[in-house]
């Protein structure tokens, strides 16, 4: 059994269509390549009916991990700790690691002169019942760890700068650790000349030869009456070697296929196996 | 009461990272500058258990409107429309104007020349029973709309000039009708040497003086020690002329207020009005 993600992002700029969700997509791209799968984001508003359904259903389909990002700040619209406990039936705590980290993080900020820590200050350190806040490396807000079942619950900053020290910092092990080994491994294959409909059954040729690894093909449009297609080839495998051999045998493959049929291959991008990977935003 | 649209993305490369989800936030824009609110965004693999589970939960909150993106091409793993059927106890079907728009597409690509409707191109054309097809403007795959109950619901290709000129061609329309003339209006100020945790007693005055507006702060770093903010106003408002009277107000007592703190107060970006919007990607 593989490991699994989810991925809750809150606020309402993401929904107003202000801001394009990359924390998701940064997030899913290191699940990825830690050999773990994300099975799915959910993006909902700053409101507290909300996030406790999301919590609930998210937990009912038992991930490994559920990472939430944004709203835990000390505006009146963060409220996703709040969230979080009224979907637990807990409630919110000040917790006194949260109030010392909040501390030492104005202190370090402002060379010691002693900043009041006021109401809002004081909001980021009230904290679910039973959950552990972490050491945030770049902002004020600690984020915050509850274990609920076989769920580790996450919650980050939306801030993306945070939310990634704090992933790198407290979470990637975890996952590392949870994936035993499996490794990611994926390689994309630029081709033009072959509509996506004709694609199809070479595809599925392919495939059938090379179990475990997924193809997909991504059009990327029509050039002088030629269509563009990017192929991408990827398999999550007990070890790196396996998923190298894999792709391997794979692209090779549907490389033969295509050049049967004079369709002009291109290596799209030679990623370094494994580790690096390549984003594409269409 | 608003009118509701909930974003359903389907695409593994959405999962691992491959792909940020433009699509989904550029739909969210438009639907927000068209007077109607973005409940939920959910993103999901290309796998029917998932298609059909989310499809039921979405109908389940009984939405306006549904967009679905991605999953309608030739391919195996392009399995939206069958996920659709199975969430509704219901089977696909070849759909003979699903079938003319498919072979009327070929043949203004191909300028007359016949092509052969192999078994990927007709799969294409199989869609729910009881949806229509819908003319793709850009691509071969016809969209799909189908009425569940009080909720619209709209299959779109996962290339994002297909989904949008789908989009701008037969949904924006009905979104605008439903919206019955309600306007979002926003405005952005940028503000410096102030925290966030200082700001937001401040942003609760001027939100309690200003029924109906929403003020959003964002955190865009610190330079030179100074930490800067984007504010964000914004409002849904029974008409335009409404809704900019109220964003004004707003702007105006943030501006008072902060400047009697002796904070820089920027306009970030002076939008028009209404229609046209600034999106941030952070």
């Amino acid at each position: 059994m593989h490991s699994v993600v989810e991925i809750l992002s809150v606020g309402n700029e993401l929904l107003l269509g202000n801001t394009v969700n990359t924390n998701a997509a940064w997030i899913a791209s290191q699940v990825t390549s830690a050999g773990s799968e994300v099975g799915r984001m959910t993006t909902i508003g700053d409101n507290l009916g909300d996030i406790s359904c999301a919590l609930k259903e998210s937990l009912r389909r038992h991930p490994d991990f559920l990472i939430i990002t944004g709203g835990i700040g000390p505006t009146f619209d963060d409220m996703t700790l709040k969230g979080v406990a009224k979907g637990l039936g807990r409630r919110t705590r000040l917790n006194a690691n949260a109030v010392r980290l909040i501390r030492s993080h104005y202190a370090r900020r402002f060379k010691g002169r002693s900043l009041r820590l006021t109401k809002p200050r004081m909001k980021m350190a009230r904290i679910p019942e039973g959950s552990v806040p972490l050491h945030n490396p770049v902002g004020t807000a600690p984020a915050v760890r509850l274990t609920l079942g076989r769920t580790q619950v996450f919650c980050l900053p939306g801030v993306p700068s945070e939310a990634k020290a704090i992933f790198l910092e407290s979470i990637l092990g975890r996952i590392l650790t949870k994936a035993r080994g499996r490794s990611y491994v994926e390689r994309w294959l630029r081709i033009s000349g072959l509509m996506e409909s004709s694609l199809a059954p070479i595809i599925d040729r392919v495939m059938s030869h090379t179990p475990g690894i997924y193809i997909k093909s991504h059009p990327r449009g029509i050039e002088n009456g030629r269509s563009h297609i990017e192929l991408h080839f990827s398999t999550l495998a007990p070890s790196q070697s396996v998923g190298i051999q894999r792709v391997s045998k794979a692209v090779g493959e549907m490389k033969k296929e295509l050049r049967a049929r004079a369709v002009r291959v291109g290596r799209c991008t030679e990623a370094p196996w494994g580790a690096s990977r390549v984003r594409s935003s269409v």
